[in-house]
């Protein structure tokens, strides 16, 4: 592979809560996101979720609190904890997990319109 | 867990060639590294490696190629290959590997003093 600027990468597509796949690292995806609004509540079964904040704030609800991450903060959300990500100003992050992750996770309320249910997008598909 | 800063992270130890663990996602960890200077060449036979340049620039070289980075890249080492990482001018790095992972790999030439041979050493760690 040759190298990939995440800021590149995240130019290079306008939609919200629509991760698209940098790179992967032997079965884990690198997947960065546009964000703004309210993501939906969800839960991945089987997978922890990790979250870098590389622009904005983010807020991820929790069902005993919420945790909010500014410009380099990470987080991890525990396998099985519900969740539910927002951003009032808009944010970009990046994602890392298991290929095959949904993107509303195994258990979730009504995808709203604005959501992409999704594994993740190649960089440069167009969706 | 709460969140954690980066830069936070980055500023609590000094020693270079030294991963601290940030957090685990699954049994991958999340690492950060100051860098400056070179690295030792190696390889990781049984996984690849994540690299995302946090600030400054990282070289990775290759039997066939060094690949350069700047602030906001990301690269993979596929399993297997040989690499040297350096930074003349010194960098922050994040990389992701599964845990247990050493930073000299499986396959090294005599690690140098200035390089620490390691898993990984916990934030907070007087290392």
């Amino acid at each position: 592979m040759e190298p990939i600027n995440l800021g590149n990468a995240l130019a290079s597509f306008d939609a919200l809560w629509s991760p698209r796949i940098v790179t992967t690292v032997n079965d884990y995806d690198i997947r960065v996101a546009k964000v703004r609004g309210e993501h939906l509540w969800h839960a991945h079964d089987h997978t922890d979720e990790f979250f870098l904040v590389l622009e904005g704030e983010l807020e991820i609800a929790l069902e005993e609190r919420t945790v909010r991450l500014g410009q380099g903060d990470v987080f991890v959300v525990p396998r099985g904890a519900r969740h539910k990500p927002s951003s009032r100003g808009g944010a970009r992050i990046m994602v890392v997990e298991p290929s095959g992750t949904s993107s509303v996770g195994d258990r979730h309320e009504e995808v709203p319109e604005h959501v992409d249910a999704t594994t993740g997008h190649a960089l440069g598909e167009d969706v």
